[in-house]
């Protein structure tokens, strides 16, 4: 029974229900990336007495170490399956149903898939084929469609529920983020990073922020297992709940205890599509009581992220996690923690439609 | 001194000039990929006694393992800086000149900085801004421009290296692959491959051929090491000299001793720009004599060796590359050779326009 975001239900999450399914995903290291990061340092007293300038002009060996962690190259393509392999392997449900148009409703489905229960996947009218095709034939799993947009998407899952109840069976909703089985699957990425990189203390760690279920698990973990290791929450500017739920208007940080729970009132218009979702009700209180920080992103920067990614490091990441290679690359992040040097980064996922990488970079 | 392609002569390289400055890079695994190759095998009888089709419907589990040597993360993007390493390292010139549009220049550019030799690099006019600024502004090279042919670009070397002498300064040209010292660099890709394979046999090696440097250091290493490993060419039906070569034109395979060396008449039109050249002097013989066979694909089938690439495995290859995937996912490969199952699969560059990527696919 997993009724709280705890490192111990994490580490049971993993042991019991996650590890034997899901990739152990490398963490990789990009030197011009480094590079990148590290042109973002001012340069200190001690490091070179004949030049107060920032690093990484000419031959300076850089002073920032990124460790990727590569969900991208997860199975279904994003952290997403393992919340989704806890939740579904928690439920006593025979039926599995949710709503999404993208990383979740694979990772449902193949959770679904692997487990033998049947998943009913609601999916929005106008959903790209190649995530309809991806779910229903890969993944076995039976597809609803709906108008697209929120009211829509919880309504059709009620219709599943109540239609299975109707019908004698059981069935049960597995939400995409506020959910605290899929929290406590997500948080196992924190869990994987923090042993590979080798018991060496990381100064911060970057984390893109939707829905927040990433965001809760990883920050429990970290803030238990390596206290002084800060959590950095990475958004877009265009879809930023959690930035205005942590600064108030005047742009000063809100201590713990009075954070808020902003909502982005209209629809985001970001090409972080994975990133436009509300923080949710679990997962808010968590995130204000753990994460440090929250650093908010330009479109300009998203696609600054996605290309370094692309054409550095070589990886076809989505803008969601290009949010997160961003911050890592921000001046803003090192003048404001002059002393953070070694800094994990979660590459969150990697879905995009191939077709559209000259608009995201 | 290197003065033939030899295993021993590699394994020198590779100690003495090679290792400390290159990325020992990783051997990737994709389960898509491992299912598309699998669809391309018969099942066989003791397989499943109920159905003697093709692997891959439904829950079959891949019977064929690609193992993707990922010179993509090499140093510059590509194989090409172990080569340079090579050639650079063992010159006793102060300037070091080539010509190249491509991944050579990078490569020599950055190995005569690491190694503190001065480097002119003959670039064709109209070669891609971002290329050109990479050779000058990250690997402080000297850039001349040229008429984009060959011949111009052979003269604008032989003026560079005119000029140094008449100077008095020692100059040398290091060939982008017909030079027996850049492939016994090369041929380190498959030392390492072979290591990184755990002394587990592979069936057969795919490697793509364009002047064939990689090709001939390869085959030399994989057929002392590991006699019994098929060393497979891979190459575009458009650029298709190798294949010719090997080929009588009633589709005959010559035997090696009939083996000769046809060339491209005219420029080869494919998107796979670094194949595009003809087997040298130098590594003719050695192809000749040690590649069991030669594949050649389609623009077709190399885009959708492109798109599964950065699709599933999630990495950006450029489209020579992604001929050695094409080949290792054809039919016609395991039809010709029925029990290959462990295949490695060298993945060589990964520089490209990102832009272009939508043509690519």
């Amino acid at each position: 029974m997993i009724d709280a975001i705890t490192l111990g239900n994490i580490q049971r999450s993993y042991d019991e229900r996650i590890k034997t399914f899901v990739h152990r995903t490398p963490v990789l290291r990009c030197l011009s990336m480094d590079i990148a990061a590290s042109r973002c340092c001012k340069k200190r007293k001690h490091d070179d007495t004949n030049d107060h300038g920032v690093y990484g002009a000419g031959n300076d060996i850089p002073v920032v170490s990124l460790f990727l962690k590569a969900e991208h190259l997860q199975k279904i393509g994003a952290f997403k399956i393992r919340g989704a392999m806890n939740a579904v392997g928690l439920s006593t449900a025979n039926v599995i149903t949710t709503h999404s148009s993208g990383n979740h409703a694979q990772a449902v489905a193949m959770a679904c898939q692997l487990l033998k229960k049947r998943a009913i996947i609601v999916m929005p009218e106008g959903s790209p084929a190649s995530k309809v095709n991806a779910v229903r034939d890969t993944y076995q799993a039976e597809v609803r469609f709906c108008t697209p947009n929120q009211a829509a998407r919880e309504a059709a899952c009620e219709a599943v529920m109540e239609e299975c109840r109707r019908n004698g069976i059981d069935a049960e909703l597995v939400h995409p983020y506020d959910d605290v089985r899929v929290s406590c699957g997500q948080g196992t990425v924190a869990l994987e990073l923090l042993e590979q990189v080798e018991g060496e203390q990381l100064d911060a760690v970057v984390i893109s922020v939707g829905g927040g279920g990433l965001l809760a698990g990883c920050s429990t973990v970290i803030k238990r297992l390596s206290p002084t290791t800060l959590v950095i929450a990475a958004e877009p500017a265009q879809a930023n709940d959690c930035f205005r739920s942590f600064y108030r208007e005047d742009g000063t940080l809100r201590p713990k205890a009075e954070r808020i729970r902003a909502l982005n009132a209209t629809p985001p218009k970001t090409i972080a599509d994975s990133l436009k979702t509300n923080l949710g009700l679990n997962t808010a209180p968590v995130i204000f009581n753990l994460v440090d920080d929250v650093f908010q992103v330009s479109e300009d920067q998203i696609r600054a992220g996605m290309r370094i990614t692309l054409e550095r490091a070589k990886q076809v990441i989505e803008p969601g996690a290009a949010v997160a290679v961003a911050v890592a690359t921000m001046p803003e992040l090192y003048s404001k923690y002059p002393s953070i040097r070694r800094v994990g980064v979660v590459l969150c996922g990697g879905n995009l439609d191939l077709e559209t990488i000259p608009t995201l970079i």
